[in-house]
């Protein structure tokens, strides 16, 4: 990959964005909203699923593949700002320091969400539901790539 | 607006997506992810606004008004289900029970907030930082249009 292609996928993220605009929220604010991101993410990768195990529903699919499109290209990246590694939004982070310090794992993990997110939306629209499921698996494991670095073990 | 649109506008935002396809989660399940959505709205309305009132950056506003159309093409309706109407997600629910019950009001204000939202990404599309401002706040009515009817007053 070019550093052209690595400089777009990072700010799709928002990686860097705070240098290109303005940060909102105080931790507490960011803490919340990207723990919200995520719920919404899993709500819609829940979607998706049950459209997969069960009766198969191309619009509700396209729906939840769209809406983690738009996440994943969201710059969500900038709710981490340094000094939130630890601090409350609905409840504890969960995330490892690690993610403000290892930028390098951070971007890989970052850009391979964010091609499976765009690729998964690409897969929805065509309705193929064995496409959809195999693309499913992808992005399953891009999410897994970040949390395994990146999230603690959620505290039940 | 003929009844093909209204249908059309209706499922878009889910009120009678859970007669199409599975409709998933405990109750409580559907409380926190309709919280998060909102959550998420909130914080890209927040970065819209923010643009607005400081220095305009366009990508920041593209990320944030395609994150708004997509989860008002959600179908987050779906996430209302009878018997919701009190419960727990990361709070207690603060729905009215009306939105269980008003669904022509429910259907108009759905059908206004959806159609904002899809007019917000194309004048973001655009950078036109005062067409963004005014379509902003004609989104923001229609926020406000189905908090007035169905959400309680926010509990500080």
């Amino acid at each position: 990959m070019n550093h052209k292609r690595i400089v777009v996928a990072s700010l799709a993220i928002g990686l860097s964005s705070a240098t290109l605009a303005q940060t909102i929220g105080k931790p507490e604010d960011q803490i919340r909203w990207r723990q919200s991101v995520m719920q919404t993410l899993g709500w819609s990768m829940g979607r998706i699923k049950a459209n997969i195990d069960g009766t198969y529903n191309k619009d509700q699919v396209i729906q939840a593949a769209n809406t983690i499109q738009a996440l994943a290209n969201s710059g969500s990246g900038a709710l981490f700002t340094p000094g939130t590694d630890t601090g409350k939004g609905w409840r504890d982070t969960n995330v490892k320091p690690e993610l403000f310090t290892n930028s390098a794992k951070l971007k890989e993990v970052g850009m391979a969400y964010n091609k499976e997110a765009n690729e998964m939306a690409k897969v929805a629209a065509t309705g193929d539901s064995a496409a959809v499921k195999a693309q499913f698996g992808n992005l399953g494991k891009s999410c897994k790539g970040c949390h395994d670095e990146f999230r603690k073990e959620e505290k039940k």
